[in-house]
């Protein structure tokens, strides 16, 4: 079974959804390390499913900085969701972290199959419950917590991300500069070994 | 036609679903300024539609300093979704900030009215896209955006909060000192003066 028919299946916990009702409205797209999938200010025109791989999503900032807002793994979903809804521009890059292959669907065939089959309404609505409650945390994070404690928490939640991410790209999710960040492994380390 | 279904044939476009169907579902309940509708480290039993009114969501952190992470006004949804999917305790406070009224559902009927009607489905899948999309631009404000700018931008997508919010509460969640948010009001009443 497809890992995207996989993921609906284990999402709902519904089994009668299978890859030839699915697969159809979607096209498989493979990314190298640093391909960009989608500019800034250029139609945001698909949505994207991590079969593997690693995406971000970033915006550059008055400065020039390239400020990475989001992450996408395998079974995770990348777009700029206003901009795909509406038709608008995006008002963000996605970019390949990794060698990252994708399925893409167009937001009409999104229309469709959201239309089409009820079970994927409700993967959305799952999908989306749980993003938006992870969103609450990430605001009450970046907000409010001592830089050290948030890393703390970021590292055991996701504790692939902080193996898999360059530290740059890493350093400026967590609001750190590099610098600082290499600091704190460097100290996080010293105490495990001391202990 | 009562305000929540209006609201659920205005979100997802489908007349079908009327008062009947859906508020047997739900209880009323108007709670009075200052009343807290869910309490920190206490299960999550409630969602509340506000009716009329406002609510806000905020946690108490490390210095006893209360933090608000959310606002919920006419139309919109409120609790925490992660206590309240998980039967968890709240991490959260959620507290009337004028004279409420709140249609309550129990997670118990929310699963019941999402498996019975497809449309409740589509609505909620609507909402939490919408809310998902409002968190990202939330993040990037509040991450890097210079505290003026993050002001102007907030007054700009809501100007209804900005009227009728405590300032203490606004000053929290644009996460500024309450003296640093009436300098900055001063500020542009005189810039428009001059104007």
């Amino acid at each position: 079974m497809h890992p995207l028919t996989q993921h609906i299946q284990k999402i709902t916990l519904n089994r009668e959804i299978g890859d030839d009702a699915i697969l159809p409205f979607f096209e498989t797209k493979t990314f190298k390390k640093k391909d960009i999938l989608q500019e800034e200010d250029k139609r945001c025109l698909l949505y994207f499913f991590v079969i593997r791989g690693c995406l971000r999503l970033f915006f550059t900032d008055h400065n020039g900085a390239e400020q990475t807002l989001q992450f996408a793994l395998e079974n995770w979903w990348m777009t700029d969701l206003n901009a795909f809804r509406s038709g608008h521009n995006s008002a963000y890059t996605i970019q390949a972290l990794e060698t990252t292959e994708v399925m893409a669907i167009t937001a009409r065939n999104y229309e469709v199959i959201l239309a089409r089959f009820p079970v994927i309404e409700s993967y959305f609505r799952l999908v989306y419950e749980r993003a938006f409650a992870a969103s609450l945390l990430r605001v009450r994070m970046i907000s409010r917590m001592p830089k050290d404690e948030f890393y703390e928490l970021f590292k055991s939640k996701y504790p692939e991300f902080i193996q898999r991410l360059p530290q740059k790209v890493l350093a400026s999710f967590l609001g750190f500069t590099p610098e600082y960040l290499s600091e704190l492994r460097k100290k996080q380390s010293k105490r495990k070994n001391n202990s």
